[in-house]
C-alpha cells in the first residue's frame, strides 16, 4: 500500500481536530500552568475599599485647595489609619488623619496629601505646602477590577501573575482542563531497558526518556508503557492499554521495515481507525505514521532518537497544547530569535528541512551554527540549541543570512539579565 | 538613615555573589530542568558497534564497486541480521545480509546497500544496482559518542535530549546542585489569609502565591511561610525561621514606612548583616531592600503586588538562576521579542522605568501596547505579556519605533506551531 506523503501544513491541519478530553476543579497551589476551562469572572470589588497608594495625610481635598510654599495650609491631625482597619472616624472640615501606603481612606476625605509635602508644627498641628486634587493617590474601591468583569479567559494558561489575581479575588479553586495524559511505548528487539548493560546489537531506550521529558515540558502527564519486542499481539495489547488510560499514544521504533508494517497492522486490526498521515515530507522524520482510534490519536515516530525528537518538537509540542486547552492564537507561542548563519546549506531534497543549529553570540548578535553529523545521532541534539527549517521550496540558505531560529522548548531558566 | 539608591546594574553585579548551596544524587526520572554539578564523561561508545543507518543489504563494499543499472552485481543473501543481535555469522566475498535500520552489521561487511537499489532475483540471489562505499550507511561504534568524552558540562540545565543522551550512556542517577530553596513571607497587618472574606481595609495575600508561582516556574523550592502582623518579634522569628529552612527569604510588604523601617531593623537585630542595597533606581519596585545574612540574600520586596512581581520578573529570577548553578553565560537566556510600539510613552523620572506591554499581531509582525494603570494596581500585569524597559537616560519612547519586549518567565505552552 502507498501513501502520498503528507506536508507540514496538512499536519498542523490534521493536529487541530483534537481537542481536551475533560475538566476538573483544583486548588490554587497546583493551578499554576494550567488552562482554565472556564471564564473567571469577579465576585468583588478589587481592592474594595478606597486605598491610599502613598504614605501620608487622608483630607478632603478642598481643604488644601491654594496651599504653596508661601501660603501653606493648616490641618488639625486627628488620628492615624491603622493598616487593615476600617478607620471608624469621620473628618471634620480642616482636619487630617495619617495614613500609610495601602491604608483606608475615612468618610469625608477623599485624597491623600504625600508626607513629602506635609510639615509637622506640633503634635497635632501640620502645614501642607501643596494642593491635592479630589482622588490623587487613591484607589477607587472597584479601579482594579470591578465585580462581574472578566477578569480571565477560558482557554488561558495560569501565569503567576494570574493566581495573583484569582487569590486576590478569593478564588481558591479553579476550573481547568485535564492535562493531557500520554502513553509512551518504546518498540525494537534491539530496545533494553536504561538499567541493563547492551550486549552487542542493543540499545538503551533513549526514546521513552526524551518523549517523557518532552511531554513534562510542555505540562502534559506522561506515562512510560515500557518497551515492546516487535510482536503483533504484544504491541496491540500494549496499544490497547495506552488508548484506555490516556489520550493519546506514542510509539517510536519501528524503523524497520517489518516493525513499520507492524505498527499499521496494529492500527488496521481496532475498529473505528483512520490512518491520518502514512509519512510527513519533513526531515528528519519522514516515516512517522499518525492514526486515530476512536477519536484518540496514534503517532508512530521513527526510532532514531534524533528524529523522533525534532517531530515531537514540531508536532508533538503544539498538539498538546491544544490538547491542553490553551488558546492557540498567541501571538508569540513559539519561541524563535533571529541569527546570522555561520555557513552555507544545501538542501535540495523536497522536504521541509529542520537542521539542528547551536547559537553562539558575536559583536552582539546571535551566530547560528549547523550541527552536522549522520543520520540518527543523538549528539547532533546535544550539541544544538534549536531547529532551523529550511522549506521544501528552498533550496538552501547562505551564509551572513539572517535567519529564524525556533528554540527547543524547555521549561526553566530562562530569565538571566 | 540616607541610603543612595543603587542601579540595576549594581544590583546586578551583587547578586553574583551568591552559588549553590549544595549538591545531591538524583536518579534520572527526576532530573529534567535540573543543573549538573559535575561534568558527564562517557563510560562507554554510542552506539558501541557497527549499525545500520538504512534498510538493505550489509555488504563488503568491493564486492559492489562497478555495479550499475546496467551491470548490476550479484550478492548470495546469507541470511538475516535479526535486531538487538549479535550477528555471528561472518560473511564471504560476494554474500550479502539482510538488515534493517539500527542492525548490527556482521563481520567482513563494511557498508549497507540500501533497499531501493537492489532486486531479489531468487531466494538465494539479488542484484544490485548502485555501488557503495565503505562505511556507507553505517554508523561506528563510537560515531555519536565516545568513551571518555565530556557530553555534559557542569552548570547545564537539562533537556529532553540530554536525559537521551544520559539514559543511551547507562547513567541512571546524576550529580545536580540542590534547587534554590526560597522561603516567602507577606508582612502588613492588612494583609489577610486568601481563604477570608476581608473586611474593609484588607486585603487577600497575592504576594505569597505570586512569588511561589514564580520560584515554580524558575526551577525553585518555594516555601510559603504566610503572613506576618508588623511586628518586630514575629517579623524576627518568622526571618530566623526562613534562614534555618531556605537558601533565601523573600519578604514583601512593608509599603508602609513604619513596616519599611521594621524590616531594616530586623535585618540590623542579625549579626553578621550586610545591608547591600536599600532602594533600586527603577520603577517600579524603587523602594527593594536587599540585605545579606550569614552568606544568604534577603529580599524586601514591596507590598504592591505590581512592584514585588516586576522586581521578582527582573532581578530574581536571574538570581534564581545563578543559585541554581546554571551558566549564567548562555547567549539567549533571556527572551525579548522584537516589536513595534504602539504609541509615545514619556520617562523622565531619571529611574528605569518597566512599562507593562500587550503583544498582539498586525500584518504579520508584533505590535507592543503599553498598559497604563494607577500604581499598585495587579490588572496592569493581568492584561500585559511582558516588561519593555526605558533606561534611565532615555526620557521616552516614540510610536512606531522598534523595542525589545522581554517576555514574562513561564513554565509550559510555548510550542504553538
Amino acid at each position: 500500500m502507498f501513501f502520498k506523503l503528507k506536508t507540514s501544513e496538512e499536519i498542523v491541519e490534521i493536529l487541530k481536530d483534537f481537542e481536551p478530553s475533560g475538566e476538573e476543579t483544583i486548588s490554587i497551589e497546583h493551578a499554576l500552568g494550567r488552562v482554565l476551562s472556564r471564564d473567571i469572572i469577579s465576585r468583588e470589588d478589587l481592592p474594595g475599599f478606597r486605598r491610599a497608594t502613598m504614605d501620608g495625610y487622608a483630607v478632603f481635598a478642598r481643604d488644601s485647595f491654594g496651599a504653596t510654599e508661601a501660603v501653606p495650609a493648616f490641618f488639625e491631625v486627628a488620628g492615624e489609619v491603622m493598616m487593615g482597619k476600617n478607620p471608624t472616624i469621620s473628618l471634620l472640615p480642616g482636619q487630617a488623619i495619617k495614613i500609610s501606603t495601602g491604608g483606608m481612606l475615612p468618610e469625608n476625605s477623599d485624597s491623600v496629601v504625600m508626607l513629602e509635602y506635609s510639615r509637622p508644627l506640633d503634635e497635632k498641628t501640620i502645614e501642607i505646602c501643596r494642593a491635592v486634587s479630589p482622588l490623587e493617590n487613591v484607589i477607587l474601591p472597584e479601579d482594579d477590577i470591578s465585580r462581574g468583569e472578566c477578569v480571565l479567559k477560558k482557554r488561558h494558561r495560569l501565569r503567576p501573575q494570574d493566581l495573583g489575581v484569582l487569590t486576590g479575588l478569593g478564588f481558591t479553586e479553579v476550573a481547568v482542563f485535564t492535562r493531557p495524559k500520554v502513553a509512551i511505548i518504546s518498540s525494537g528487539d534491539e530496545v533494553v531497558p536504561i538499567h541493563t548493560a547492551p550486549e552487542p546489537g542493543q540499545i538503551r531506550d533513549i526514546n521513552s526518556y526524551t518523549l517523557n521529558a518532552l511531554c513534562l515540558n510542555a505540562g502534559a502527564e506522561p506515562v512510560m508503557l515500557g518497551i515492546c519486542n516487535d510482536n503483533f499481539n504484544e504491541l496491540k495489547a500494549m496499544v490497547q492499554q495506552g488508548l484506555s488510560m490516556a489520550d493519546t499514544v506514542w510509539i517510536s521504533g519501528g524503523s524497520s521495515v517489518g516493525t513499520r508494517d507492524m505498527t499499521i497492522k496494529v492500527f488496521e486490526s481496532f475498529d473505528n481507525m483512520e490512518v491520518l498521515a502514512h509519512g510527513i515530507s519533513v526531515s528528519p522524520g519522514k516515516p512517522t505514521i499518525i492514526a486515530k482510534i476512536n477519536s484518540k490519536a496514534f503517532f508512530g515516530l521513527p526510532g532514531h532518537v534524533t528524529s523522533a525528537l525534532v517531530i515531537a518538537e514540531i508536532f508533538l509540542v503544539p498538539f498538546l497544547t491544544r490538547l491542553s486547552g490553551e488558546d492557540p492564537s498567541c501571538p508569540f507561542a513559539c519561541q524563535h530569535l533571529e541569527a546570522e548563519l555561520a555557513r552555507n546549506i544545501n538542501s535540495s531534497n523536497g522536504r521541509d528541512d529542520y537542521i539542528r543549529v547551536r547559537l553562539h553570540l558575536k559583536d552582539g548578535g546571535l551566530v547560528a551554527e549547523p550541527v552536522f553529523g549522520k543520520s540518527g545521532l543523538i549528539s547532533s541534539l546535544l550539541h544544538a540549541h534549536g531547529l532551523l527549517l529550511i522549506d521544501r521550496n528552498t533550496e538552501g540558505l547562505y551564509q551572513g543570512q539572517k535567519v529564524k531560529v525556533r528554540l527547543f522548548s524547555s521549561s526553566a531558566g530562562r530569565g538571566i539579565a
